[in-house]
């Protein structure tokens, strides 16, 4: 069995926490001596133990001598509510280690390598190193940039409509797809949408599937104008609401009236953000929920807010749900609407475009140039 | 070897002269003798020899006896120029033949295979049935209702959209994937395009490819308002316009500049087909074409045409050749316009929907249902 092998399956282990091991990154580990696995393990969720030291501990004395598989540079710094990795590793007598990627964090990354080497430790780094970065990708984006990963969730007809002029989209594409989209839900730290959407829809925007985690979620409603039984505001975790500083709040509702709504809205455990100016600007929001630890955000909104996303960059990936019909239409809403009167040559590219049938739709999904 | 493996390479023989048979279907013949070919030949153009003959004439003498596939029935009608092929078949003292399909004109289905038996010839038809019909969608759409075999081309962005708000469309999609419509070009009697795309575009709608067969161009253009430089005009075959009648001609133009421009054009050797009525029924232009022997269009237009095709309910088959980009926007043209305020349960839907890469875009085909 080659290095290649185990990390495999190390990557393999660290998926099993998708979702659930915000705002820490998923990490699994395998440790092998004389040819066979002698323990396995990957981390769970953020404030438990790491996938290195929870596999040592199993494997107890004879990890002596041992060769540790890690998805991804075991940490050295001793700010989190656990101990180093790397400490665990050089106590227990392991004289191998092998790394799918090093840790991201620019402040960090080759830190616990160094350390290891130090302790007289072979250390092997980068194997199957666009796998480990691909498990990752929602962590590396996060630590690198203080900002969540951001994914734009289309579902479309053929012809790229998302609506029909009255604001029909139910249901565009079929139930396998949107089981897709629920799980995708589970394993995201926030939704955004946009008011248009809860007034039109009244969507719950959780995740209904077996053992779903619901992520937060965040409506952009400038003028606080979301109706308190909306559904959204019903079902925990609690919704946020990024709203217009109130005195540039619309003439169509007085001060007195804007600020009872703040108050109940406030009430009912709501959390509000306000922004200065016309429009949030969407880079500050993401810089404002990365503070929040908000990893990961799920765009699921209408023409606009698709089109606001792209034109303040803010998007990372983007999943088409595509259904085998056409609606066609000029008053029919597109995927991507906005002002925007943009040349062929300032298109948005997407990159490592991926199709796959989804039941009777599809899903496109790549990345944003 | 079995029947299938045989048909099979009937069928692949026939597609070599894939756009070149029209009016007639594509066929391929092959003849067995003692498990081996003892010839082969395939249709290759209206007027000339069918396969069977072709393959018979080949073996000569020893057809006797031999065993002979063919993808589609053998024809027994005299109506043609060429001989009934059964009296080919039965003269050679062939003494089986296996068939792909039946041939699928209502008025003669079925009689080759009566008059093939009667003569003591075993039958056996349908095998690869699937693959038979495939290959002569066409012909088969074309003799079945008297009309062309539809395809709606749209080439556009990810979100939809085939042209920017002032109309820039070249080039949305890479050169492989124009490279194949410059191929199903050249495998179509006609192309339908619009007024409203030869006044943005100027486009030749030629099939720029080694070996390329021009198929006839055919705008519709209901107030001929197309320039007499136009490239569609200047390039054999000759164009066709479809124009409204002159007395309920736009008012812009007098009715003697229209009578004008009308001996203008038919000057150049263009054909000029009228309807009465505001807009064009496309389904009565299909039937037109039809007894033209137009057997298959291709419709290259802009959101107008592609929504009044899908509308007129003439469309047999779809290719969306998709670019991995966004362009967004709301006054960009979508993929198909119109006018209509479609429910979703209204939508129009797609079969048999298939993906491929071309490039670095995709093509996503399917039927109407």
């Amino acid at each position: 069995m080659n290095d290649e092998f185990y990390v495999r399956r190390a990557i393999k282990l660290a998926a099993k926490a998708r979702g659930r091991t915000s705002p820490n990154p998923m990490v699994g580990a395998v440790i092998v001596k004389n040819g066979g696995i002698i323990s396995e393990d990957f981390h769970r969720k953020h404030g438990t133990s790491h996938a290195e030291a929870l596999a040592i501990k199993k494997a107890g004395e004879n990890s002596k001598g041992s060769t540790l598989y890690v998805s991804l540079e075991p940490c050295c710094h001793t700010e989190k509510r656990t101990p180093p990795c790397t400490k665990a590793i050089i106590n227990a007598g392991i004289k191998k280690v092998i790394i799918g990627m090093k840790d991201p964090n620019p402040k960090v990354s080759g830190r616990g390598i160094l350390e290891l080497q130090g302790a007289g430790i072979v250390v092997k780094s980068g194997i199957l190193e666009d796998k480990a970065k691909k498990l990752n990708e929602i962590y590396i984006k996060y630590i690198t940039s203080g900002r969540p990963f951001v994914i734009l969730k289309i579902a479309m007809t053929l012809d790229g409509k998302i609506a029909t002029p009255e604001g029909q989209s139910k249901w565009i594409t079929g139930g396998k797809a949107r089981r897709i989209v629920h799980r995708l839900r589970s394993r995201v730290d926030a939704i955004i949408t946009a008011i248009g959407t809860v007034k039109a829809d009244d969507p719950q925007l959780t995740s209904r599937i077996k053992g779903g985690k619901n992520p937060r979620r965040i409506v952009i409603d400038p003028d606080l104008e979301i109706p308190v039984d909306a559904k959204i505001l019903q079902i925990p975790p609690e919704t946020i609401i990024i709203a217009r500083k109130s005195e540039v709040r619309s003439q169509s509702i007085t001060k007195e009236q804007s600020a009872v709504k703040e108050r109940t809205l406030l009430d009912k455990g709501v959390q509000i953000i306000k922004y200065e100016g016309e429009k949030v600007k969407l880079d500050w929001l993401m810089k404002k929920l990365g503070r929040m630890e908000i990893t990961s955000v799920l765009i699921e909104g209408g023409s606009s807010l698709n089109a606001h996303a792209l034109e303040d960059g803010i998007v990372d990936k983007v999943m088409f749900f595509v259904a085998p019909e056409i609606i066609g239409g000029m008053g029919s809403f597109p995927a991507v609407g906005g002002k925007t009167h943009k040349k062929l040559e300032e298109a948005y590219r997407i990159k490592d475009l991926k199709i796959r049938k989804i039941g009777r739709d599809f899903l496109i999904e790549g990345y944003i140039k």
